[in-house]
């Protein structure tokens, strides 16, 4: 039933796709619509974990949660020339409502900073509400052409979180961009996950930005994976949405802003750094299960093993481990210790006749 | 720049979009997408909490969290046909993607009953992998045509929880009812909503179901607001999805399914039901902030008021309370207390001359 699929090299993706499949992450491929998959348990909750992280890494630094509108009219979103230039080609867009045509086209989300810059217009209109920095996480859309990849070149990125903040002049701004790359360090060096910080060429930055600095890592068929970037936006949203502030100094002027980005592409380079010819390897505290407990079935001594597997399972648990007693009595143990190597949890405990006659446990 | 609305009867509406506002909840009724709006930081992390409430009871009963696409192919959304009847009125349809027309229209979905039948007949083969119960956090979208209120009659339903759950037999399906009943109830009662259960008639069912249980609160102006609905779909899904399972006794038939869900009208319940004139009321367990100090500016003791005051602070946050303390010097003490009420500060901590006279503090 397991395979072994070499990670490295020329194998890479259909390793990928086997530990999607197997470990039970993200159902992808057989979904009538190209480029959507849906999150399975056991992959929700790595996401869940990751993304805690990263909201704790925000709110601690002054970032506040909010939730906008997925739909976005095509003036909207047209009112930036050179960001409807850079999205036109991609964008879904809705022109029906029940069984009339809308008066209107609406896009579905690719991005957000025309709907928060049209927001700031209404909320900002003082220095002394700055900086404020404004962060959500949600799916958008990318009509993608090219060929897809589950969690990588998606057409529904269902975990997009996206940061957008405003400030008072460009040097705000610019230490905004750092903040903001110290943040990505921080959370990247927790999943362990590698990275080249560069700024972009012209042509390659984000589609109405002064610039875009990214974030690159190395994935094992040695490709470059871009798993986050930060751009400084400069005026470039706040003078078309008229976003007018005073200033400490009294002059009123357009406000600056940043925003930076990472998807579930990170979750996709957390799995395929770490794991192994045999499946995912998780850092403990991104896995959801951190501790699996396998009673090793030996005739006659079955009841006092599992006895003692369920003491283990509890004093664990009330140290608030995530603990999993695996006590199936269809499958044998070798299948269970392929099963959690392939879900990648961190340590397998065995109780056995051995573990029963000396009071100790085997960790692997 | 504070109104005092009566909360009860004919200015009840009038109430609630005054406490949005001013409260910062939701910033609604000047997005130019109308029944969208957009969830402001306070107004999120009172979602945040009542969510994660829910979470908690769905995953202590064996519910497992999914995200699930949001595009569902016509074909596919058409193929329960009581299903299709009851939403087509009402559903936005994708039909092109960058310039391109596409092949197929794509509905933005309106619940997901068809899409987690599609996968169950993937995954589930015997008896032996059942019941499941899964669920999802999503935003779903309705084309409303009546008059639209912010949370409660919406387009965008920025906040759905849906559950899926599917069983062996048909009495497997109805003891999940009660369950999902039984964990409605706890949900509602812990945040103070009343509610009357009760079976709606066949006309009011959920498109698809055999039957319907429905959760109405009364608001303030004597309306009742359904604020959640659990759904028996006997084997109307599964038939037509072939989610055929080999039961216990060997034979094979189709699965039995259930589907229950609330939305942020929850929400708006737990604003209506608790506030005052003065404006929002909340449970401590559901409140962004639980304890807010204002300090008194008092000539020649605000060095040691503020002192005490940060004592105060640091002591409370040990504790886990989510406590603010309000040093802004540009407004007034009575501004601050009429500010907190009307975000439902549970609790507030003044400290003045008398307070660091006496080494007490004053709690209203």
């Amino acid at each position: 039933m397991y395979e072994r699929i070499p990670k490295e090299g020329s194998s890479y993706s259909r390793w990928f796709d086997y530990v999607m499949e197997k470990a039970e992450l993200y159902d992808y491929g057989r979904y009538p619509v190209k480029g959507c998959g849906i999150w399975l348990p056991y992959g929700f909750k790595i996401r869940r974990f990751v993304l805690n992280y990263m909201r704790k890494l925000l709110d601690e630094t002054g970032h506040e949660e909010i939730l906008m509108p997925l739909l976005i009219p095509e003036d909207l979103l047209s009112k930036e020339k050179e960001h409807i230039e850079g999205f036109k080609g991609e964008v879904y867009w809705v022109t029906k409502g029940g069984e009339e045509d809308l008066d209107v086209k609406l896009a579905l989300r690719p991005t957000s900073e025309t709907v928060i810059s049209l927001y700031e217009s209404y909320w900002l209109k003082s220095y002394k509400q700055l900086p404020r920095k404004y962060y959500q996480i949600v799916n958008i859309f990318r009509y993608e052409t090219k060929a897809t990849k589950p969690m990588i070149r998606v057409r529904e990125v269902t975990t997009f979180k996206e940061a957008h903040t405003i400030h008072e002049t460009y040097e705000d701004a610019e230490k905004q961009v750092v903040e903001a790359i110290n943040i990505y360090r921080k959370f990247f060096d927790a999943l362990g996950i590698p990275y080249l910080i560069s700024k972009r060429p012209d042509w390659d930055k984000f589609a109405g930005a002064l610039y875009t600095i990214a974030f690159d890592t190395i994935m094992p068929d040695g490709r470059t994976l871009q798993i986050g970037t930060v751009h400084n936006l400069g005026q470039n949203f706040t003078k078309v949405f008229e976003v007018r502030i005073q200033l400490s100094d009294e002059s009123i002027d357009y406000a600056w802003q940043t925003s930076y980005g990472i998807s579930e592409r990170v979750i996709a380079a957390l799995i395929s750094v770490h794991g192994d010819d045999l499946g995912l390897i998780l850092p403990p505290e991104f896995a959801p299960i951190q501790v699996v407990i396998v009673p090793i079935p030996i005739k006659n001594m079955w009841d006092k093993i599992l006895e003692i597997s369920r003491n283990v399972y509890e004093s664990l648990k009330a140290h608030n481990i995530r603990v999993h007693l695996d006590d199936r009595e269809e499958y044998s143990p070798g299948y269970k210790f392929y099963d959690w190597e392939l879900r990648g949890v961190p340590l397998r405990i065995e109780i056995g006749s051995k573990e029963v006659n000396t009071g100790t446990v085997t960790l692997a």
